[in-house]
């Protein structure tokens, strides 16, 4: 039985997930460590955690569960250093935006009688701006969890019994799980996600160089504009580590809107056009 | 006194004025007229109208304020039919959402003594579906009211009265009144809203190739891709008007965008992402 969690970065998604586990009932320890110690302050006085670590490894090895919340370099860079010093009665799992690279190392490192578990998760919540302070207890309600297990690897009894109570509390959150395998999960996220992000990014950085000199006239967009770009507002810090780790996935959806949008310049005036809006049209029916 | 206005296409901003108007304690009478009587008769139950006319000629000479809420073409071709019925004590405008033909129909046709007045106008506000059922009081709240008016314009004493009568309902109804030249105002709105609205639509076009026959997988992208193709559901029949009568700025701003994309698919592992991130962060800053 899972009663003690720790946490390593908690911004947005990490303290929201204390902050989740609490509102669902958790009743074990939660502990905390963040590279800036402000952060985990925050994420301690929100009460997403009961204690601040400073040895980020002991508090690993204190812990049953450890939920490793950073972007995904850093996800990798963890899973590197904690390999040695967790051990069958440890189970990891983490919140990476991409899980192709995360589960080869998970299958590398972990996973093996004798090792701890390791169990890639992907929330599909967030803000445009992160932070500990914007934590939110109800941010997974709804949202899809997806996870990229491999049913090939063979866990140890004590991690395989934490996989399934991790999943019961990541339901417990209000999430909706589904399992699909890494390389369609990278692919349907460079569609679903990272294709969005990216337009959003290129019009808002676009808009800036045309219109960003008139801020007056960003109000005469209205709710339309706010909405295709308030994607605008992600942190590169974030997206740097996605775009590196699925730059294949992502080049190829970029260059197929790239020609959509040639084939709606050049079919402005012709029939073609009432084609892209009636499946957009579609695409969008409930 | 503007004590009678006439409303010309009763969808979805038409019958917003009307509710908006009354509202805003507009106490005179509201007729329309709509091509397909059952939006009409939906505007009349909805409290937007007073009456129902079936003869939009008529309609149109019994009125001060004729308000033209059609598609830009069909604009155009009311300006035609009614400009040799009406005269020097009426005033047309409309809401269509291109102003460099409308405003040159208005300088031939109109705003000269002995002749009607015809005002410009484009209320920045709508929603991704049409029609009179959606018609909102507060529509045009904190909305932005574009008028493309032309000071060298003379027009007859009354219309000039009505002109400035009808900018205080705007006003009255909640938008935010600016002046532009209609030139101006087709390049603005190509970049602030032709724009997001084809980006919207190309992105949703895709999706619905890519990932359409798996609706479940439509929850994984979350607010992010809701907001991203929300107004992927607009109508074509509204925007094959503005694409044939913006279509030389519209062509500008698309291939504007498509550089800015392939800049960004050939960047994904280059500090050049990083530049894109920022400047687009900074559109976004309040």
């Amino acid at each position: 039985m899972i009663e003690r969690i720790a946490i390593v970065g908690t911004g947005l998604l990490g303290v929201s997930a204390g902050l989740a586990l609490r509102a669902a009932g958790f009743k074990g320890s939660i502990s905390g460590w963040n590279r800036s110690v402000e952060g985990a302050q925050t994420a301690l006085a929100m009460g997403a955690l009961d204690s601040v670590a400073t040895d980020p490894i002991a508090m690993a090895r204190a812990s049953q569960v450890v939920l490793l919340c950073t972007p995904v370099h850093a996800i990798l860079d963890w899973m590197e250093q904690l390999a040695g010093v967790v051990g069958p009665e440890h189970l990891l799992t983490d919140v990476g935006s991409t899980k192709v690279q995360i589960t080869a190392a998970a299958d590398r490192m972990y996973n093996r009688p004798g090792r701890a578990g390791f169990l890639p998760g992907h929330p599909m919540a967030g803000k445009e701006r992160g932070g500990a302070a914007l934590g939110d207890a109800t941010l997974y309600r709804g949202a899809v969890w997806l996870f990229t297990d491999d049913p090939a690897w063979k866990r140890s009894p004590q991690s395989a019994e934490l996989v399934k109570e991790w999943r019961t509390w990541v339901v417990a959150m209000g999430a909706k799980t589904i399992d699909l395998d890494a390389a369609r999960h990278d692919e349907l996220v460079a569609w679903v996600s990272h294709l969005p992000q990216l337009v959003a990014t290129a019009l808002s950085s676009l808009l800036e160089d045309e219109v960003g000199d008139a801020p007056e006239l960003k109000d005469v967009g209205g709710r339309g504009l706010r909405e295709m770009t308030r994607l605008g507002a992600s942190p590169y810090s974030m997206w740097r580590d996605i775009a590196h780790t699925n730059a294949d996935a992502i080049q190829s959806a970029l260059l197929a809107l790239e020609q959509r949008l040639t084939h709606i310049r050049e079919n402005l005036r012709t029939p073609e056009l009432r084609d892209e809006f009636e499946k957009a049209n579609k695409f969008r029916k409930e």
